[in-house]
């Protein structure tokens, strides 16, 4: 099977300034390692004709398939189309159904310019890709043996065509098939990872594996690549349990996204309900839960207590013991998760309470958080020390994890307090 | 004054597979298009000595200046200094000072393997970029009329070196200052600011301006290149003014990154207390203010009440409104931000009910959503149709961004109601 050498140049000058980030290159990259086509450059170039064209020439050179994100919109700086043909020896002509469709948005009283309609202008002989998301269409075509494909800069309009048109034009030209899965850790680090397996890791070529960090977890990714993706699977069924074995009790899912994504996948197979006393995480433990759709049937409801006069009014936590131990401390967190369990009369709740900086209290150093999780019975508080130069942002989402680390190690009947 | 074209190249094969976005590239183009240095092509390359070596060479013959990011690591993969030096003909030394250094992170009881004191070796005679973040230390240098800086690939590494030694280092080479102000805009959309002032950014050079969208709103940079940062300031202050006073009411602040950073910018003026009550954005209003160091001051607590056994037990709603009017109703809106004002004892609250999706309610689109704020004695409710093909995230987004602009309307004395 042949292995396509794939470039994706990205059209933007707003890139070049570093105004917007360049999600269209990871989101074309990660589709196409999906479905077994390598990438081996992004190339990023502004709206500069002639550094196109040169950019689109070294791509020429050294890729099988080009694709471009960027540059397909009505405005005079939307060139990437007119290069893209010149540079492939191409005329652009209009495309009558495209150029009637663009008729719609006038019909439904968007402005048009006649900027607008070049938008229907495309390379002769090319594979349309209809634009569901927008106005500018793409498009794909082959020349002199290269594979060249357009897509729009709009990240939903790019994500979309992706799917819809761009996959579909690209299986049909690779044989393999890769399938991907990964194993999730929370609790050690990438390295610790990296030491277990390092000796499997050299000799393993297909399929492979390798560790990488996230920003508060990590996740060990196993690949392989078969004829099929029934062949691919059963080469890497074996391999995921030994990782997740090996791993043991750090290993917190499969193929999830975070450690609150799998939390929804054990509270629906109990089904329990929870709710959230937040202070120094200021409402991010619910706002996460709550991204995931059918949150609502696990998640009652959560209290952002994030001065002492909320934990009194919202929670009825006593000024006394607040004065006396002080908001950062576990006697404080203990309460939140209790009373915040019984107000809301869930099977689990979970508070936090901590410094996530700049400023300290005078008492505990900047990255102090005790976070709490009570159920029925019986309170658990975890002791975070997450170092004074950590940024706000680390010491609110690692707490986060730890909490929700908490109910997942309740769920699967795993001590709960971490070694 | 010379302009420096500049190529930046990011080295690692994740980059390549779609598993992390090119942060590194979107942080050292912006911060050096604030010091007036272009950068006109990025590259990614994956992890392979040929194809770095190759697309250095690329970068050599059409750039002045070449930032890597990444690949300075100490495992086998990082490559990046090795194949530098190589192409530029220099060798690679031993630095004893970082060298002595790396023995800091064995005594903190860190593993080091002989891999890790490979970090210590760099260009001969090269600028040493010391690491205050991570073990790698960065390094540049001047060669056949080239400059070359390398920085590591973590982006909290990678933005620290930046600010703390490459921009000092770069700042020596560029004559020219460049200033830009943003004007942040909220209500209408860029191609209206755009149409706004369209004749005018045709005939600017310097200073120029353009509008940008971002997911929720959109902003207008306004740029200006001169000798010196004060000349530059005074071309730019002017036309700050101009644009604002024509934008109006929908100008919301100007250097601000979002509605919620000038609301705490507004309320340390008044100064003023606030609290939330929120359904279906789920906590996302409070974890943004809180995101912002000092919103203690202002921000009091806040309930998330994503449930309507929670609204009737937090905020004491009786469970026949919800059943009369629906949980997504202007009725529960204005009755979630009355009780939380009330019961949190703030000047100001606000709140959100409404559908986020995938799922509706059977009576109510998804994308239905009513933002209100309450003060004493008067409350508003704004009823939102976001439209049922957007995402739960966007439409979670523009809830907060309206709660925001609420407030942010109701304390610069505007119709808190937008037209």
């Amino acid at each position: 099977m042949k292995e396509y050498v794939t470039e994706i140049i990205s059209v933007g000058t707003e890139l070049l300034l570093g105004h917007v980030t360049n999600t269209d290159a990871r989101d074309v990259s990660e589709m196409l390692s999906k479905i077994g086509i390598n990438v081996l450059y992004h190339t990023v170039v502004g709206d500069n004709p002639a550094r196109i064209e040169n950019c689109v020439k070294i791509a020429r050179d050294r890729a099988d398939i080009i694709i471009t994100t960027g540059g397909l919109g009505p405005t005079c700086d939307d060139i990437t189309k007119e290069i893209l043909a010149k540079t492939f020896g191409l005329e652009l002509v209009r495309n009558e159904k495209e150029h009637e469709g663009l008729y719609d948005y006038i019909r439904i009283g968007r402005k048009f310019t006649d900027n607008n309609f070049s938008q229907a202008m495309l390379p002769e002989g090319c594979t349309v890709f209809h634009n569901n998301c927008g106005t500018a269409p793409g498009c794909a075509f082959e020349k002199d043996g290269k594979i060249v494909l357009m897509l729009p800069g709009p990240p939903k309009e790019c994500r979309a065509m992706l799917r819809d048109s761009a996959l579909p034009y690209l299986r049909k030209l690779s044989g393999t098939q890769i399938v991907s899965h990964t194993v999730n850790v929370f609790g050690i680090g990438e390295s610790t990872v990296d030491d277990m397996f390092a000796e499997e890791m050299n000799a393993m070529a297909n399929p492979s594996m390798a560790p990488y960090a996230k920003e508060c977890d990590c996740f060990v990714k196993l690949t392989a690549k078969a004829e099929s993706h029934e062949a691919a699977e059963e080469m890497l069924l074996p391999l995921v349990e030994k990782v997740k074995a090996r791993i043991g009790e750090y290993a917190y899912g499969v193929d999830v996204e975070n450690l609150e994504e799998r939390v929804l996948e054990l509270l629906k197979e109990k089904p329990m309900s929870f709710a959230t006393a937040e202070s120094c995480t200021g409402g991010q433990i619910a706002k996460r839960f709550t991204e995931l759709p059918g949150a609502s049937a696990f998640f009652k409801g959560g209290m952002v207590t994030y001065t002492n006069e909320a934990k009194a009014k919202l929670l009825g936590i006593d000024p006394e013991l607040i004065e006396r131990e002080g908001a950062v401390s576990p006697a404080v967190a203990k309460e939140m998760a209790e009373r915040c369990r019984k107000i809301l009369d869930t099977d689990i709740a979970v508070s936090v309470t901590g410094l996530a900086g700049p400023d300290g209290d005078g008492v505990n150093p900047v990255g102090t958080v005790f976070v709490a999780m009570a159920i029925e019975g019986a309170t658990w508080v975890r002791h975070l020390k997450l170092g004074e130069h950590r940024s706000r942002s680390y010491v609110r989402q690692m707490s986060g994890n730890h909490a929700y680390d908490m109910i997942r190690r309740y769920l699967t009947g795993l001590d709960i307090m971490m070694k």
